[in-house]
């Protein structure tokens, strides 16, 4: 399924180089005050060929508004929003066709589909689609202006320099990866449910979700596999709540105490190296020397922390609403 | 929601101190052979008590069938299995009561259930609630006999030598974390699909509903964020798809690829640690020093393992009845 | 799958003559006043062998709580609930099984379940499976106490003097149908939504969900069909939304109209009539006379009044606490 | 929420006077042939001012196709169609606005959504959103080409000749009900369950989403309330479970038995008759007479068949699909 969400559901669809990328919204409350540009800054920050390292392919990314807004608010049925692809260049996928690119999903899609999906720049596959995601997340956000969501590229490469890191990827003439590490604040205590709902449960979700993303770890995270427990637990300092550490990133028993949320995500380098690779070709059946062709990231973490929050703020809203901390009508 | 799948759906409900726990099993297949004792192999390995370092509280864990089988076959409607709890000591929980026990959900539960929960021996938060679980994960497993599923400790207390990790606990007076390591082999090419529902996102989402899990990786993991992309991509060398390496943990686009599924869990040290603790006190509002008393696992991670194959069993089992690949009649 | 809601989710399980039946509900708000004695008036109402021309098969029907309540109050986990199958006959059904029962699901449940269906008694089809719900629907009025929800059969065999329908039946010695009407007062305006999650198709949803009911209608219903526009409407009087006539039965749009809403069933005659019938015997693939043994009701009708109100409970406390009417904590 | 179904799944989205109506279709198969002409038969019969007693306002109802097709197939991946609005007279309904129309969902809508709502030709509500859910119906039949699904009005005004019925209407210069039956053959056995996945609750959920549909019967319906059990029990005639008559309408235990699947909706009059009213007039809080101007059907039901088939052709296209009788790959 292409949806996710309880009460705040998101339904994603299109084609890397099909005719649009888009989004439908379901239960956003009514009365929420929503322009085109409430969600600029966000696909401003999402798109490439802004800072080094991103590709220069170039969308518009400009929001088509196609239901569920009347008079400049929300009126709580869907909202669909569209973004046209303009920029397409069909032709480098073409070329690459008989060996399907390692790190993509060329090889899988055309076990599972029988030869029917649409390749051309990965198609559904496409990082493509999380335009719509993060239009979507503004609207998430814009409905809980009391949490703040931040999240941002901690680590490059292997460096906390991120510019060094950068660098590295630039001399190899190659790809790498990244962390991101995401806080929320201004959650309210006891959101969430221990076992299938618990926040951790919902965040991974859809954290996993985000195309190439292979770790997601809450608060210690794996540290806290190396250490002892009286150094772990947060002792608890005030009647709200308040913990004296925060190892458990703001979530005990899946719900919400209080504190500051935190996690963070490992992201692989981007599947399309500059570097030359060597892979099976479907034709001959043989593996062969090649480079892939096309505008690429030398780093996609660079470009996902607003697609993070968008998905955080996606599955908090949910949340939210689920446990009536959000008004049906604003 | 206390309940879990899309096809094979999993309900839990019981309290540890509670007159039972159980598991409601809903879209099994029929026609399964299905005993008591088929679930006892993974139900022992649950248990505390048989090896150092877990609790010595000992359950008999006899699973009593309830619904949903006939003449020892499954019928395809609800399976439902109830645990009775006998070994049960609540008095060590009254003490505790002044003093939410940092760690434990004592004080979330608190806040989000208005005082109506059950807090003997942490209620439903309880990993008892997983008894359950593992029978399901039973049956999951034995619906899939061409699949075989393995999961181990590799790491105690930061130490790959595992007695050494336990001593340090035991040396220690207090609690320590653990890695876990899962893999899957005989997984068919195809499962899964990109965005909300890949494989990451299925099996993530029941991993972190496991108490204590608060890091999942998957092939690479988080070491995927230092490398450069020509090192982490899988070269495919043959037209079955088997990769050169396997960083990617056998998932590409959130879909298997027919090479081993390999991902990891960080587990947190045991929340009630031997070592005394310095916490509020709800009655005074004051910190104050305390002990935890009660029958505890040093390292909770030691019990974990075969949670960690039953979760992933379910999941696989309900990806496997969605797309067709097991029969809905055995 | 045997669940239904979206946020008061109960999940049914057993067979009439296996060890138990029962419901596990989920979703229920924390701090509900709740003990067995509450269920008691609705599950009496429920039995057989009360009234004239219903089973002489009489369970004592005693809830058996066994999670989700603590100190008399619910805990926000999910209540399970077992009823233990005492008063079983299991030989009157081995007797029949060479001719699969007209009316019954005992052909239909042989080819879907490949022979591996607990047969006795309806197994899981029996009716006797509705003792769940009518105590889940008894938990569902406790929470919306404002909400009057009245059931009641209004025409036995096309009599609305329902003594002569009964007499007919004993008359014919066979068995009759009928039809129930159900009333909810108190209902707020707003409930609802257009399409799916309509008010109609959520409860006609769980209408059909109890056997043999084979036709639902709400307000004028199939008399509608027949009216004119000018005479089907119903004006608004009020600036509360009261209206001069109630054709639409408190339901526009999908949504509640502040009116009293109002639905119909058509109810089945009893398919084990103890009339002589002639169908095929599978041993010999030829039809014959057989008469069913057994003890049954008249009128399955007469016995469903308070299993319409229970599954109308269920679906309006369901969309209540969607749409934030019913507080998560009492 | 306005998605249903639960592989094959539908979201619908637009408003009446807005940019568009569409749907996105989750779930379908990849590699089945699709075309925009294969909808064309299906939409035309939708469309108004075709045959007599339907409303004049015409649209071209030409869908496009936004995603999920590639070299004139389906890819696995959503379908999104778009219907552009074109031909909307919106002033007609900025004059109506101070009278919530009897009927429809105006005075509900503005309580529910607070003013939020999109009124213009009944915004969300419009029955101009089964546009999508036809185009959704035709690709499902598409799937399913061994099964036959057809639906017609079989009463008009309360005369089974339906020349007669619409005269009626006309005479009275009033708008009218009807009845419409759908008849599907072809269905194999054993599709469905028992309780909450019933094929009566499944399509009577989805039936009960089309505006203005009151009633919903299977095989005799309402009319088996009258009858004696010999009567209506339909006995089983041969191996392949023929029955010698079909008064449960192709459905026994929730379950399809085989033989003809038969039911029926009550269609209530347009709410927009042509004559002349009495209600509230919001500004003044007193009712008055009005007249309803626009263009509207004097029948609903004779368009609806088409609508009828659709949801049908859906419902059933996800229990084939849930139940291994559609293959994943075309």
């Amino acid at each position: 399924m292409n949806s996710f969400g309880r009460i705040f559901r998101i339904s994603i669809f299109g084609e890397s180089h099909g005719e649009c990328v888009g989004i439908a919204i379901d239960g956003c409350p009514a009365g929420l005050s929503l322009i085109p540009e409430d969600l600029l800054p966000d696909l401003e920050r999402r798109k490439g060929g802004k800072q080094k390292g991103t590709t220069p392919r170039q969308e518009e990314d400009c929001p088509i508004f196609k239901s569920g807004i009347f008079n400049g608010k929300t009126t709580g049925f869907p909202i669909t929003i569209l973004f046209e692809n303009k920029n397409t260049r069909s032709e480098d996928y073409n070329k690459q066709r008989s060996i399907p690119r390692p790190g993509h999903a060329d090889w899988v899609a055309h076990q599972k589909f029988g030869g029917n999906e649409d390749y051309r720049g990965g198609g559904h596959f496409s990082a493509r689609l999380t335009t719509g995601i993060v239009a979507a997340g503004a609207i998430a956000k814009k409905l809980m202006n009391e949490i703040s969501i931040h999240a941002e590229v901690t680590e490059i490469a292997g460096e906390k320099d991120l510019e060094k890191g950068l660098q590295k990827a630039i001399d190899a003439k190659d790809s790498v990866g990244g962390i991101i590490e995401c806080r929320v604040t201004g959650l309210p205590v006891g959101l969430g449910e221990p076992y299938f709902d618990s926040i951790e449960s919902g965040l991974s979700h859809i954290l996993f979700a985000i195309p190439a993303v292979k770790g997601v770890e809450f608060g210690a995270g794996f540290a806290a596999a190396k250490m002892f427990g009286s150094q772990h637990n947060d002792a608890i300092e005030s009647m709200e709540g308040k913990t004296r550490t925060n190892h458990a990133g703001g979530i005990v028993g899946g719900i919400s105490n209080g504190n500051e949320l935190v996690f963070r995500l490992a992201v692989k380098p981007t599947s399309s190296t500059p570097k030359e690779q060597n892979s099976l070709n479907w034709d001959t059946g043989k593996t062969e020397d090649f480079s892939i062709k096309g505008r690429h990231d030398l780093c996609v973490a660079l470009r996902a922390p607003v697609i993070v929050e968008a998905v955080t703020a996606l599955v908090l809203a949910d949340f939210m609403l689920l446990e009536q901390k959000i008004k049906r009508i604003q």
